[in-house]
């Protein structure tokens, strides 16, 4: 069932039990032949295995049936809010990814360089994969070389990664639905942005875009490669109820990349900063904050990278990192543990997946099932079957004591 | 989850991975005593056995919990088209029921003869069952010796079996919401139809309807029996969104059944015609079409017909055939292939009946569960859990890569 906070903001109570949503990107995987195991099954995991065999077992899907999510989707929806229904734009993403610490008035782009001939005509939409110090370098030049002051709004060239950066326009007014500039093949011009929605503030905002990105294309027209550049995914934060106003819970997010954060941040979640990027640096900081937070969400990254990189045995061990860790976390006596991942990344496909996502719910209040390891196929036989990830909140609200009794 | 198409057609993507959706019309069965086994958990099925081995297995919920659906709406929700949302007039089912080349104009109908008293009430609602040879001299008659050509509409009368028959108006502006003549009690007059949709094409078609009732129970007036008739569902094909456009495949349907083909033909596949009626030569025919085709739609009729005649063993049997003759698909390469019913047909009710359909999905990239053979109760422990039916091509769409990551 998809989730419907209107039915849980009625009944959402406060209380002391803590909850801990432990996800780890990714965590889903495959085994490479038909008799073999999965990541998870190979890896060797004493704490999370007893945790299965105390709590309860399931199989989480993150979107729809049959469909790969990426991260910022993913991570909405173990937060409770189903990605079909709160549209983000990829403008909004990729700020939030570099960590960018976007107002809701924002209006905000994906942009790639890219290679135009004499003609005008797209030759390389990603201006050959520059390395990343030449996008640093090129949005250096453009923040200082481009401006819309004399329209009273403030720019933001911020780099990404390689050919991609994030355009951030802020000022009153800005909104509307905004085309893309990128025709999506090469061999065309560049498009100008329209807008679709009919309204001032789109209209106004098309009209300011147009004219940041003339400004940019004469400011770049000399580069070698990077001679021009487009505008992806325009948008505004969506401004999405919050998490903390809809659970009656004081939210935390402990995550190491700007993109996890970003997204915990669109939900009304606290960000909490701290020092090393191993799932026990992590857990520290869990401990150092305990006190003040009801809610804390626990993002560990590199499952999902050695998945994408078809590294099995990496996965395996940042698993079983992980796994070594948790007696920290478990010293903290959580009332609730959902420990999950936002999709599958299996090493046998090297890229995300719509598999199904193994899950377990632990804590005093959670039914103890007959799944007595953790893992893909264990889970199959648990007692929370097959759900929709946005059902992870609701089932740990309950389980935490946190929702009042629907009706008398 | 209800299979919702927006979010689908928007990631659909073209790639060479082929989709075989295999039915075995009526598949699911029960035990004859409360310790004994099912239909197909009898039968010798070494192949789907290995199949149900290497890939995940599940239980498809046709309609609603608890809910006995007819081929019609178990076929369209096995192709993803939810039928509680997609209503299709019985007079179009009942005329793709007998093969009848539909037309998006066609006003379909479904009527039965009838007998009334000398005041004209209804003293039998199906006129005694006539024999179905009753029924075709009937429609002949009705053919000769009525028509609404001097209206400009073509009509045709055509027999179904006993005392049902079809009757499809031809020409443009047909439509409307027409109610039915039937006051579904013996006792009272037939009804005129009348319109509930407020529309032009509404009041005509219902005028049109009710003088060719007129004319068709005076040709009837001296029959013994049959000396009137009802029409219900009166309706047009729908015009459903097309099954090719929704997930960007070219599509087959390989059936012996009119009813079958004629579903298919509603969502825009295309229908094959071969010689023969056995699993084999259904094969057969799969294999001539491989190259022409993305997905392939294959039913198997005769587990169904056997399971109303209450014939466990000969469903047993059939059920083997199919598992006999699958190495010729596997030979194939197909990426995905689901094996299905429609519904369930246990011999035991010698009826469709609601209890979920054993269902397994293979391919390189389905995840191999814990499950080792087909069956119902096997299937209970599998990946895929208890789902909808209309989540079958979703998952086999993710299955083959054919569906585009959602977000970035």
């Amino acid at each position: 069932m998809i989730t419907d906070h209107r039915v849980y903001k009625n009944l959402a109570q406060k209380n002391n039990n803590k909850i801990v949503l432990l996800v780890m990107d990714g965590l889903g995987g495959m085994p490479l032949h038909v008799n073999g195991l999965t990541e998870l099954e190979s890896a060797y995991t004493p704490n999370l295995d007893r945790l299965a065999g105390e709590g309860s077992s399931g199989r989480s899907i993150p979107i729809r049936p049959g469909i790969t999510p990426g991260s910022g989707p993913a991570h909405l929806s173990l937060f409770s809010y189903d990605p079909i229904q709160f549209e983000i734009g990829r403008g909004v993403l990729e700020a939030l990814g570099i960590g960018f610490d976007l107002s809701h008035e924002d209006l905000a782009a994906r942009g790639n360089f890219a290679t135009v001939d004499a003609n005008g005509l797209i030759s390389d939409r990603r201006a050959g994969r520059i390395p990343t110090e030449e996008c640093i370098r090129l949005c250096e030049k453009l923040q200082a070389e481009t401006s819309l002051a004399a329209e009273g709004y403030e720019t933001f060239v911020l780099p990404v990664k390689e050919h991609r950066f994030a355009l951030i326009i802020r000022g009153a007014g800005l909104g509307g639905q905004l085309t893309e500039t990128d025709p999506l093949v090469t061999g065309k011009a560049p498009l100008p942005v329209t807008d679709e929605s009919g309204t001032t503030e789109g209209a106004h905002s098309a009209d300011l875009v147009n004219k940041w990105v003339a400004q940019a294309r004469s400011v770049l027209a000399d580069e070698p490669k990077a001679n021009s550049l487009n505008l992806r995914g325009l948008a505004r934060d969506p401004g999405l109820p919050r998490f903390p106003d809809i659970y009656q819970m004081r939210a935390a997010a402990i995550a190491v990349y700007p993109m996890y954060k970003g997204v915990a941040k669109l939900v009304g979640m606290n960000v909490i900063e701290f020092d090393g990027d191993r799932p026990h640096h992590e857990f520290e900081a869990l401990a150092r904050e305990w006190d003040n937070y009801d809610f804390f969400f626990i993002h560990i990254k590199k499952t999902d990278s050695y998945g994408e990189d078809g590294n099995f045995d990496a996965k395996v061990h940042e698993i079983e990192a992980v796994d070594a860790a948790l007696p920290q976390l478990l010293a903290l006596n959580p009332s609730v543990l959902i420990v999950t991942g936002d999709h599958s990344t299996p090493a046998k496909l090297r890229s995300h997946s719509y598999h199904p996502v193994p899950t377990l719910f632990w804590g005093e209040d959670v039914m103890p099932d007959s799944v007595a390891t953790f893992g893909e196929r264990a889970a199959e036989g648990g007692a929370m079957s097959v759900f929709h990830a946005t059902e992870m909140i609701p089932w740990a609200m309950g389980y935490a004591g946190r929702l009042a009794r629907f009706g008398a």
